[in-house]
């Protein structure tokens, strides 16, 4: 597909967190008209004065954009997000669009797709990758909605998106959608654009205990638990640092990592409790329904889940049973 | 194969911890005349007040056996019993033999016996399982060996072994080895005993470890971590209770979660921190040689190792990773 | 819980299948008046020769029963059971009871409970276990509902249970509930029955997982892959038998394997594609839900969509990226 | 540490595969003087007209070489490695250094180490990451051997690394081991270049498994064995590609993915049935020594092992089991 000119675009940005207003500034550089809304003034007020047009409230942004309106819910997945849209769709006209940009389950765009387009409202979901990087790398973009909506907001994709920039081409793309090169993707109807964001998570939680587990290996090894002939005193920074210069596991996540030792080769700071989101449990689910095999995927998942409880009530129950059997004892000192 | 009929043996027991002494009296029991040592003198003066003869050092457990002597050693596995294998090696003769029926690694079976077949010494290796129920239960016990001596050591092991009981026949076994449905097997030659035992326990990790997840699952559901209109309040003594009657996951291990449970619901006095034995461990090295997927058997011994730390480095570098990218905050307060 | 006195009762089975027919001949036989449905009228004649009162279609189903009616569904989990149960809740009168001993989410027990509330008819959901051999063993029952209505119920369910039986008392559960010892318990408010069935089957999946791959360890150190002197000749049908007698990892499923192993010590008339039902699934989304680690439940799942499959598609791009790094080739032949 | 001069140095490889051949082209290319030697001519004849002095046998290398003599064992891992170095160890002098480049076992390092000190030769294991790409690339090294000797090797080590290149600098590197950020670390003594190697091995399975996994469960989401209303239609290769850019789960093997996607979106040609090194399986064993739970990686090998397999027995159990209890067929057609 020929990149279209990129040429303005007026749209709105409801819901001005770290990514909402971040997306919205990188629109406004972008040369395009961006209506922006906010629970909280401060942060609407802030990107006034960067270029953008403050809306005071959900009609406000309705009143200041021209149809056909694009509007772009930026705000925490579940209710929050839910009742935005039903607002809109009922303050919007036939043929303008409304955007979930948030973490939202695919099954909930595919259900209320259907619902807006009731009344004649497209609805567009996009996935966004690059976390606090996004303004300045820009944003990898996973897209769900209708083939002309999703052209008609090129503009818009196409701005946010990172580009080409300086990553070397793939093999063998000549005739394939440019788009992807780009940075973005028009990945299929309503549900599309968060299904392939989810399993992005998911894959992401799956590298991150790769590297987890590699890294625990490593420093058990200088552990004083092994005996002293089977030791080594391995520097994790450096062995981090190595192997994003030429080596087979050399990624974005392992450049985090060797900054994350660089600065603290103990880890001191963090408490080992490592949250979760919807995505990693959402593609469990999604294997389960497809009857896709998905070990590590799963382990990761469960890694996290474990990190964050003091024992299980299952281990205890493996000591009660150890007892049982072999007068085992495990008890609490 | 046609049971022999049972008549008495000479031989002697060394060691007598918990394993050792029960094993001891269970040959007494029946009818066989036993010798035995011990480190420490207390067990060996009480089993010498049921009818065993006390021997005071390794040349005394040799000078009161008459050839060919047979000599059990059932000594924590390693150096201990390494040892103590060497010292009988040299102290014994040609027709001998030496049992090790501790938990030892085949593979050291396989080298020993080598070793002492030099000198015309017989090793049998014999893994148990039933713990501390085998003096009434009796032990079921895996064997290997040559075939002759397995043979000529019968009367000890039936005298050993659980007998067929009240267990219900398995359709199907006619003609088949009738020492299976007693309770022991000669699995093969040196190492295929304590090979079989080895399994045996990596499946038991893999069996506790189900239940262990699944009462964490039921019990969860009782949590208020849950939405009250999400919730349950189950009685897990209840239903390992109801699951031993007629369900399809009745067992042993079961037996002893009911027990458990009935006698502390929650298991209070239990750390959480699971030890792990080498069999276990070498069950998944097996697998590795033998490249044979073993995914159950790997995350059963892999949760006993999480569960006695209070938390891996690898969870640290996940959140050194989720700041880097998103900038989440996972600090210890 | 004092046992209430075994009084006949009247209750309506609709649907014969296996577990169906083999539950109103277990009631018949308990001297219980059974009113019986099926959509083929084989399975219904046949009970009625045994006692049944055969019913032509629902209404006459309700017509054959006193108020407050009875009403057992024993149908295909799903839409079957579905518009079964909405069709009696149409034909039933206030305190009237449906009965859902099919193989239902618990989800979709406790949506159905609050619907038909509305029409003062309750809703009792009952999970059971025994498969083929309920009939002459009984059923292993969990139960969901209404307290009182459980407890007016209980005839029915004292005569399905196995029990008491040959099964050894559990030590301390004097002044616990004596229906678990029987082989049935009331699990809590409608779904709860299910909740635990469906768990009970995550624990089978893991429990049997766990058996498969140590037998495969077993066998494969039999296996012309290993160098000759690592190879033992190992009889897995005599290793399960001894299992049997004494050792840890007694079950019923074992009991199952070494039956299975004494007719085909090769398996040779299995393909090894394994089915899965939707409990196992369930219980690996009750714990995402309740963010419980399962890696062997999970595994255990994985392992049944992998044997249904040739090759997965990420084998080969695990092959595509070898190709990338090394040049290594794992093209078809 | 200050980067010493890169001055010529003289050096032997010996075993001129793909990796060894290379190895010395890069070597040769920064100006090194270099022996080689190959037991078939062409590989060696072929270096010879780029500048390599050919040796005709082993005697030959030490004699081309001038003392403290360098010599670079790259052969095949296990018996070919191990014959050859101990050949060497007999032909050099005090002084000289053994470097073994392949893929050992790093307990045989520890070993091998000890044995040639007696020698008073030194022992230098290297592994190297970057495969068919390092003579372009650069070969990222984890060094392991005495610190002196190592120092002394630099401007080997400095020539076959990728060096900084265009790889942006790690946030808080100063004063840190700078070699790090020319793709090669000092991991520590004698078998400390090997361990550290064999982890990035078993962290490769574990990223690559990943990946596999979420390409399953998006290409599945295009399968007809789901309902049409649930099916999406998506472009793996357009995905794998527009992760390339900006996301979080940009990597090298993503790159890899995205062209082997582009050139194949089917990837029809490859089997799928996945070989494995040594490497990962070494890694679940260090893991196992030192008690770290390694799902995630030890759930990437035995994805590999599965993947070579049409069934395993353990597959035909559980049919086994599901026919004892349930009467449920899943017998051969």
């Amino acid at each position: 597909m020929k990149q279209p000119e990129n040429k303005s675009m007026q749209i709105a940005i409801v819901g001005l967190g770290r990514m909402g207003a971040n997306i919205a500034r990188r629109l406004i550089r972008g040369k395009h008209e961006v209506v922006v809304w906010n629970r909280s003034s401060g942060p609407a007020e802030e990107l006034g004065q960067e270029g953008a047009t403050v809306a005071k409230d959900f009609d406000d942004v309705v009143a200041k954009l021209k149809a056909p309106r694009v509007v772009w819910i930026m705000l925490p997945a579940g209710k929050v997000t839910e009742d935005a849209l039903a607002e809109f769709s009922n303050k919007l006209s036939p043929g303008d669009v409304l955007i979930d940009g948030g973490n939202t389950h695919y099954k909930d765009d595919i259900r209320r797709a259907k619902e807006i387009a009731k009344k004649q409202i497209d609805y567009v979901d996009v996935g966004t990758s690059g976390g606090v990087w996004g303004l300045t790398r820009g944003y990898c973009m996973m897209i769900g909605g209708p083939d002309a909506v999703v052209k008609r907001l090129d503009p818009i994709f196409s701005t946010l998106a990172p580009g080409v920039g300086t990553i070397p081409r793939t093999e063998g793309r000549d005739g394939l959608d440019a788009r992807a090169e780009n940075g973005y993707i028009h990945a299929g109807p309503a549900g599309a654009g968060h299904f392939v964001k989810m399993v992005h998570n998911g894959i992401e939680y799956g590298l991150m205990q790769a590297y987890a587990e590699g890294f625990d290996i490593l420093r058990e090894k200088n552990s004083d638990h092994l005996p002293e002939d089977q030791r080594f005193d391995l520097n994790l920074a450096d062995i981090a640092e190595v192997w994003r210069r030429g080596s087979v596991v050399s990624s974005w996540l392992l450049d985090l990592s060797a900054q994350g030792l660089a600065q603290s080769p103990q880890l001191d700071d963090y408490s080992g409790e490592v949250a979760d989101s919807g995505e990693g449990r959402w593609t469990i689910e999604a294997a389960i329904e497809e009857a896709v095999p998905a070990n590590v995927l799963s382990a990761s998942l469960f890694a996290r889940f474990r990190s964050r409880k003091d024992h299980t009530f299952g281990e205890r129950l493996l000591s009660a049973m150890r007892f049982g059997f072999g007068g085992h004892i495990e008890f609490k000192k």
